[in-house]
């Protein structure tokens, strides 16, 4: 139903001018959410190798909405739009593109029933504001959403520009996009020359120290190499372009190699990694498992390790021992421990690393017990100060960390676990090298 | 040295387009960072009342800032940027602004002296490139830094259209924002009216289903209602104006009372509120403790507890029984259970629920069992079928829910830590309705 859009550069010049992001909703406007969406498509896009160089936010008003597309026709080649799909009176997207480009909206019989049947196989009752989403304009092409009831479309209202429409939602936007979008914007997208962009993750180094030990290679022009940081973590974007997308990947992996020479066990893994997957990997290989015992993270470590495919494969569990009684009952902490030391102290968080350890039969045992805060801290255990453990085959290790009161309860707990984690993973590439030597 | 704008509405009728918020770097359009500063000045904007109709983000690019800079000043009365102040050569904020209104830039050396003395005391050095962010287009005020070296700016380049410009670094630009930009904003935004907004979150509730039990709610002008999802959460957000913030809130009480007289239990808090934060002010409200025993979710529901502040006076901890050896050795499941029923299965989470309330000697115990995938999947308990149990002081409730293949693991394992919230939630109403029976 689409008309494929001119690959190359269009007459006119736009083509250039590549692809653009519009995000549609006024919670955006009012700072109620993030705009995840925008930035989660920026990145699919760059891994496209696509041009990208605006993004823009409207509220649900249709007159901005009109404006601000007919602004990216004359600016870009294809529009991206999130949000505004749903069957509520300020879902206004489609209707105002449709009006945007005069063109009228027309029922698609065969999305009806689809909507309808997914809304009662879902348990969910069917209004006749449902019937709104099976409305497209005239010769745009449905884009089909695997997960919700929202469908988008793609539509060429001209020769030289397509609308790509999402709904805001982000597990059915990013479903629709890798079934359906992706493809197509690697087929009609009008990228020339492949990208190929490879991530370095890095941990236990700063964003500006990773900087001068490698300084001279982010001067690179292709492949270049960018830092970023995020909480507790440390990213390098290596991005090449050549002809081909082999030629490209070609050209990243000497610069890979001479980064890893350079940041030893810095490096923890490459694009989809997690500290976590690579955690699980290692133990795997090792042919050991895991077990965890959490007071103040309260089973975000675990969680950490089982939002990981097959993690049961060395994850055997743990003990969440956020009070002190469930500390002594379940893990055997001796109480006179407790009361000595307190719950946040080597001695406790000792005893409890060895004992989720034997008791879950495991080869190691990681225990967390710290002051995640706001309230809580003291001048000797202030907010921030968190005691960790790692109890293995090659004996128990225990070291206290500081973050501080001011980033926040949530930003505690993360980068305990990303502590955790990280410890565990030199343990065993330590275990690991020795048993391969 | 800037000129105050004029308040109330300009005579070209511009005024009533507000504020604009345009954040600069390339970093964003390739995806590396989610845009937290729009976020944060949107919800500032929305605090203060002044009307915000667009956002837009551009790259490191002169031409397009320019571009940019000149649509804003055509459309709103006050834009704000942020990022692209610093010292290097892909900082081009401060030139672009001057360039787009045919400005020069004039050296402030009273800033130069300050940066210089900023970098000494932190031990940075000091370079001919940091003398850039010492100039600002004639006519410009300094917006000072109090954290950093880059200053920002006030400036009116136009009678009727101001410019705020920040650096991308947040906790600078907020210090900046709250110090400097909020006082001018209140003083010289123009509003007239005060807005107030007030989020309603409901769960257990479709947002088309929401929609249509309120559909003559959402047409309101003032105060206006306005839904929208995210995963297994739907929220209306309700926002009021009147010519004092008291008078603004006091007309969203009566809709908050329809709302909430037509939608029951649906509705289970309101702004800051999560299902985590009201289980728990309910389980202290009752004098309660729970305690959980989670297999598939890993911890994610112990988590979502202890991420709010002072959970412990409720929250016990629990068991991460991810193995059926821990099902049975830590919670008694027997193994003649596990073997016939399967992990995933009534009688175990059933027995898990019972089990981990009574180690515990919590008054609640809430188990999970199921299936997140992607592998581990059979007909007869596919990827998404979990098995849910609440045994509490009036008896132990199992039940199925269903999420299917299509969302993926972590999605499945979220959405089961919020079924199992709003069932305990519902239950823990129940029971303090009968005691205050």
């Amino acid at each position: 139903m689409w008309r494929p859009v001119a690959s190359g550069v269009a007459e006119n010049g736009l083509a250039e001018n590549g692809v653009e992001i519009l995000c549609v909703g006024t919670e955006l406007l009012l700072g109620d959410i993030l705009n995840g969406n925008a930035r989660w498509i920026a990145e699919q896009l760059a891994g496209l190798g696509l041009p990208h160089y605006r993004q823009s936010v409207v509220g649900d008003n249709t007159e901005r909405l009109i404006d601000s597309v007919l602004e990216s026709a004359g600016r870009c080649r294809i529009l991206i739009t999130t949000g505004g799909l749903g069957p509520t009176p300020d879902d206004l997207t489609t209707a105002s593109i449709a009006a945007a480009f005069n063109t009228p909206l027309e029922e698609h019989p065969e999305l009806w029933i689809e909507i309808q049947s997914k809304l009662s196989s879902a348990g969910r009752p069917v209004g006749p504001s449902n019937r709104s989403q099976a409305f497209l304009p005239r010769g745009a092409a449905v884009l089909p959403n695997p997960l919700g009831s929202a469908p988008g479309m793609i539509w060429s209202p001209r020769p030289d520009f397509t609308i790509l429409t999402f709904p805001g939602v982000p597990s059915e936007m990013r479903a629709m996009w890798e079934e359906t979008a992706a493809p197509w914007l690697r087929e009609h997208g009008g990228s020339s020359e492949f990208f190929v962009s490879r991530q370095m993750r890095f941990c236990g180094i700063g964003e500006s120290d990773l900087a001068e030990k490698i300084d001279d290679l982010l001067q690179g022009r292709n492949p270049t190499a960018a830092p970023y940081a995020s909480l507790g973590d440390v990213k390098l974007r290596l991005t090449a372009r050549a002809s081909t997308a082999s030629q490209a990947a070609a050209l990243l992996d000497p610069l890979e190699e001479e980064l890893r020479h350079r940041t030893g066990t810095r490096c923890y893994g490459v694009d989809g990694d997690t500290l976590a997957s690579v955690v699980l990997s290692l133990l795997r290989r090792a042919g050991d498992t895991l077990a965890v015992a959490e007071s103040c993270t309260g089973g975000g470590l675990g969680a950490a390790l089982t939002a990981i495919p097959g993690s049961s494969a060395a994850f055997d569990g743990g003990v969440i021992a956020y009070t002190n009684a469930v500390k002594s009952s379940l893990l055997g902490v001796p109480t006179d421990v407790l009361e000595h030391h307190g719950a946040v102290s080597e001695p406790v968080v000792t005893a409890m690393a060895k004992a989720v350890r034997q008791r879950f039969s495991s080869d190691w045992g990681v225990a967390i017990s710290g002051v995640a805060g706001p309230d809580g801290g003291t001048p000797e255990k202030p907010v921030g100060m968190v005691h960790l453990a790692v109890a293995g085959p090659d004996g128990c290790e225990a070291w206290i960390e500081r973050f501080g009161d001011r980033r926040g309860r949530l930003a505690v707990q993360q980068l305990t676990v990303i502590r955790a984690l990280d410890r565990l993973r030199l343990r065993l590439l330590a275990r690991l090298s020795v048993e391969c030597a």
